[in-house]
């Protein structure tokens, strides 16, 4: 039955409404009525670029991937949801029988399905069927676009509670003040955080992200002309640090970096201000190839970890990223209202990319993120 | 010089103040004028004994260890404290040179010194010289009596974050709900705990407890005659379970259980509700040997650990117990202030001891905990 | 087409052999023609008790779970895997979508499918169907029935290498030199341990450990008339200390006990000879409730954990338990042969069972390890 | 007394013997008669460059750091040696007061005093004094050349073991066969990993790794004219995959690379050959800046860390570096006599560290290691 309008990407800058046959789902499986997406800059990217890295959009893929819903039907294994509950939808399937699937590194699969990424369809439809384990009912307080939202918030619970493993009283560091940075200072603040210091080249985005969780803020030096990136940047990092009181080593020391802007320059900073065994988190993308001081980072005794999506924290602990992330919202230690800041209809999804795009609306309202409704469900589709 | 009254245990219930000389201190000691004490069950329990297993007081010995004071003079090589800071006292010194202080282990070292540990001097005088890295200097904010309350906090802290683990979202039991029960489920909760339930056999001790740090509490079934401890321990877990919606397994599971009662009984019970693959903290004192259900820790993969005093937490994190008993409280996240139930003079420090002993003051109200304040410092001292 | 000779237990004391269907196989699965399989103390267990704690035969059920083979057929989307493959066999399914298994801890997964433990059949058949993911290849220079003792070197794995995260040079003491604490031995020798030290209370038992993997051996004290459990194991574990000349700290301490034996007193002992932030890990099942020195395990902060079976070790290392035992037998590090003492035919089942029961054969030769050959395959299975 | 002959630099490539006092103890410190030192590239770089980074010789320093000796005598507190004991000497001496030391990661004290390192005197001289925990008892059947070459094996203990967490079957690349790199290969084949691939653009080098500790070695590719770091770098890595038959993922995934080399190159073709969830350790010093693979690095959630001197690893796993070093050479899972090419008397002091920086004798033969003598000891400098 075709009853299942989807916004699809056929090439670059070209997307189209769709409709598609309603999915069929497995004994495992859940069929979802989607009903919040937000946008993110990689949705962007494949629409203007048509690929990230070795991921290339070659045949029409639907757009989206934060997204929580409604339970339309459940298959007949699934006992832990039924039709009706509202859920976040966690959008990577895994084989579950690789070694890192066993090993709880399951962000690591190599055959992971993952929605939005080609060659596999996102959510940006009316209904989207989902392995049941996947879907993360949500406490009665909370909002469908709070569960939308958990996406990625969990990409900022892994960087810095699951790889960054952030300790209470400690000092984080976050370059970016995008949404996934924001959210990085959201997690480390509700963590316990002593001091969480935003970094970032737009005055208004520290300004926002001091009402939000950053006690503290830093506004780079500019560049002199002629200086290379490493001593531009060890002049920021010795700025950066006067300012802010930090030190190299003991108690005023930057325990954890985390990145979240993929500038070279940021890095660079991360590296000489974090302190003598302090731990670095790369989160956000930017160009393939950038320089490190190594030499600093290596007599640091530095740990400079990578973090790619979402997974589980490492046992014995309890529980995985998505649990954990509406968890420190339901308890209320984080707050995610204040990040959405756009929202439109499914009929106006090519308004909320072109809006994500340009950074901001109309009326000038800069975009933290964009949130699309999904369409609306005929009780027929039950039949 | 003569002129530091101190607070003496000469034998079983044999107590005076006696005048005793200023301290010497070393080039990388501090002298520090003892402000606020708090009384510990040890203290008691050596008044009352004269021993704690192998520590036997065979000569007079000063008691008290629970202390926040002033620093009065410090040693050549201090260079983090002057006269006058007010600070947090970690009553243990260590040999620094063992294996355990150098591998991070610092309360297993085998030469402690440890304030009013036979056959070692407490802190109950005007004076106490200890080694200046084990000053903490308390935020503005903080109060001497919340300085002296550092130490058992920093036992709730070394049960429930180092040894124990504890991340945000778990559900939390704490057996007992005396002063070191208490401050562990604040520190629970603090760090994010989503469910902190209380278990005590004393109905307003609950009543305390929940307006203080547990989400639930738990009043215990009574014993039926004739029944074996472990046969009430799992008819107690059951009963348990079930009223509180705890299962075996999955998100309803019980993380990590901390005894802070002693009980064998408490023990049983705890094991039998900790999840598969949970965690149990042992910090509470009882009898020497008790009976545990092998068979369900192993088939549980149950980890089961004893917790002794405090010390640093493992590295890659920083920092140590007191240290960061200390940022928690600095943060708001706990609040020691409802835990100080009575205060004494030095001169009333005998009524002090009965108090505690007794369990409540003579005007019926219950003690949680007992402090005492330090002589006053003649400035004359400092000549 | 039933042509699946199969060593069935129907109850307590009756056993019969059986032609049951071959088994179908799902597309991930593979079909092994079952070529050598261990007899396990469970196997035995469920012979003569008919069960072990919650776990009853209701219903016929086929023996064995320590097994090799050779695949036989594969299904469509099993790539690893080709008919005459040899391969060790992982007894345990697990459903691979529950917490446990996400995190890495699938030992603890609630619906695992654990052959020959009731209600789900054995490996004594000539086919068995297993998830693919399950089954090893043996490097070439492995025979079957070092296949099959992988599943109890796994027990060993788990129990010293995953639960115990033995260390190089460390000193392991390992009480019951059955199968599984020999195989235990062999893994902290082959994992770099510095002392081995075997305890058994049959001197011919610690012979032979002496000769496989343990660098010293203890034979424990005799009891003496009226003497409590406690008491006997202070006395012993002082003795024993004295024997080795081991210490309670230091570099001659005990850095970690495995149980293998399940008795009281040897539990009780280890604790006593555990040096402070030592390791004990229960691997054997003995009585279901014992009594623990607890204070003495309080105070020296002791890690105690149950291991239970096998699995993966926590991220971010590799591998899991089973591919561990492989390795560490292929490069030669551990010897499985001197454990197989006696050799049975198919036909013979009967026999093995009962040699293994007996714990020696009409010859007098001891059993540490009865290996029963699979029955010969027919060609035409495979059309 | 003036009876101390000293091998001292005074400044750049000016080095003289002088006749320095007998060195004081303290009472927790030991006077060693130094037998053994090995030259290390970093007192060559002294004698050339006068300086490493902010290290630099401004007053004239007595060389040398990698030594063994006999104990002369001992300070009143020292009771674990006595004279005449021969002892491996640890050369950094920390403050044991700062977060680092008390975490168990001393090798970061800020207050470090490292024997020659500006503006510490070194070992090359009759006596050294040194804290008496710093120095560890040999076994009798190791020499004292085995002793001076624990300091070098444990700077690859504490890169494969400790930061790189090396556990047995894990694949593991070696980047530089020099003294450095063949002890890490060293530590990791007696630690278990199955296979240790050697790289360096020497190929006796190579030769003489395959001998003594790697199971594999790979030349790397000749650069192309034009052709960027990265791009060659990447050639390089897919050529070094497919030549050893290294894959991505899974079991002939490489676990840990190990960068003992310093350059560019080597750390590109490490991050690129290293598997998804592997880690990278840095131990080679080289340029200051080099470029890194980030995104790479990012999507394979690398953990790359710096490896600086050595220390303890964390808790609860015993021993240190040192200890560890000795007791894998004690197994004779490491043979250190392969390594030892030449041996001077002190007199030759000069001719020795000639040959450390030719890299050859004048009969050709490559230096691994130079060993110099300490001068002989005048029974007289006991009174």
């Amino acid at each position: 039955m075709s009853n299942n309008p989807s916004f699809v990407l056929r090439k670059i800058e070209d997307v189209v409404f769709e409709e598609r046959p309603i999915p069929d789902i497995k004994d495992d499986e859940a069929l979802i009525a989607v009903k919040k997406t937000g946008i993110c800059g990689s949705d962007v990217h494949y629409l203007v670029h048509g690929r990230i890295g070795d991921f290339v959009v070659e045949n029409p893929m639907i757009l989206g991937h934060e997204s929580a819903g409604i339970v339309h039907k459940v298959g007949s294994k699934v006992t832990h949801l039924k039709p009706g509950d509202r859920v976040a939808m966690e959008p990577g399937a895994t084989c579950r029988k690789c070694d890192d699937c066993k090993r709880g590194r399951y962000e690591l699969c190599p055959d992971m399905v993952f929605a939005a990424t080609p060659p596999y369809d996102g959510t940006l439809a009316r209904y989207y069927p989902i392995p049941a384990d996947l879907c993360y009912k949500l406490p009665d307080h909370l909002t469908l676009e709070d569960g939308a939202m958990m996406e990625p918030l969990s990409v900022g619970i892994h960087s810095v509670a699951n790889v960054g493993a952030v300790k209470p009283s400690e000092t984080v560091v976050v370059f970016g003040a995008g949404p996934v940075g924001l959210l990085c200072m959201a997690v480390a603040r509700a963590l316990g955080a002593s001091r969480v210091i935003a970094v970032d080249i737009v005055p208004s985005r520290l300004e926002f992200a001091k009402t939000y969780a950053a006690t503290d803020t830093y506004l780079p030096l500019a560049f002199q002309e002629g200086e290379t990136r490493i001593a531009y940047s060890q002049r920021n990092a010795k700025a950066m640090m006067e300012q802010l009181g930090l030190e190299e080593r003991g108690a005023r020391g930057v325990n954890l970096v985390v990145d979240a802007s993929g500038a070279e320059v940021s890095i660079q900073t991360g590296i000489y201000i974090a302190k003598h065994g302090g731990r670095f988190v790369q989160v956000g993308m930017g160009p393939p190839e950038i320089q490190i001081p190594i030499t600093n980072l290596l007599v640091k005794e530095i740990d400079f970890k990578g973090s790619f999506r979402y997974g589980v924290r490492p046992a014995p602990f309890d529980p995985g990223d998505y649990p954990l992330a509406i968890a420190l919202v339901a308890q209320g230690r984080i707050d995610l209202k204040p990040l959405i800041t756009h929202r439109f209809s499914f009929e106006q999804a090519v308004d909320a990319f072109q809006t994500t795009r340009a950074g901001k609306s109309p009326d000038g309202k800069a975009v933290i993120k964009a949130v699309i409704s999904g369409p609306d469900v005929d009780p027929a589709d039950l039949l």
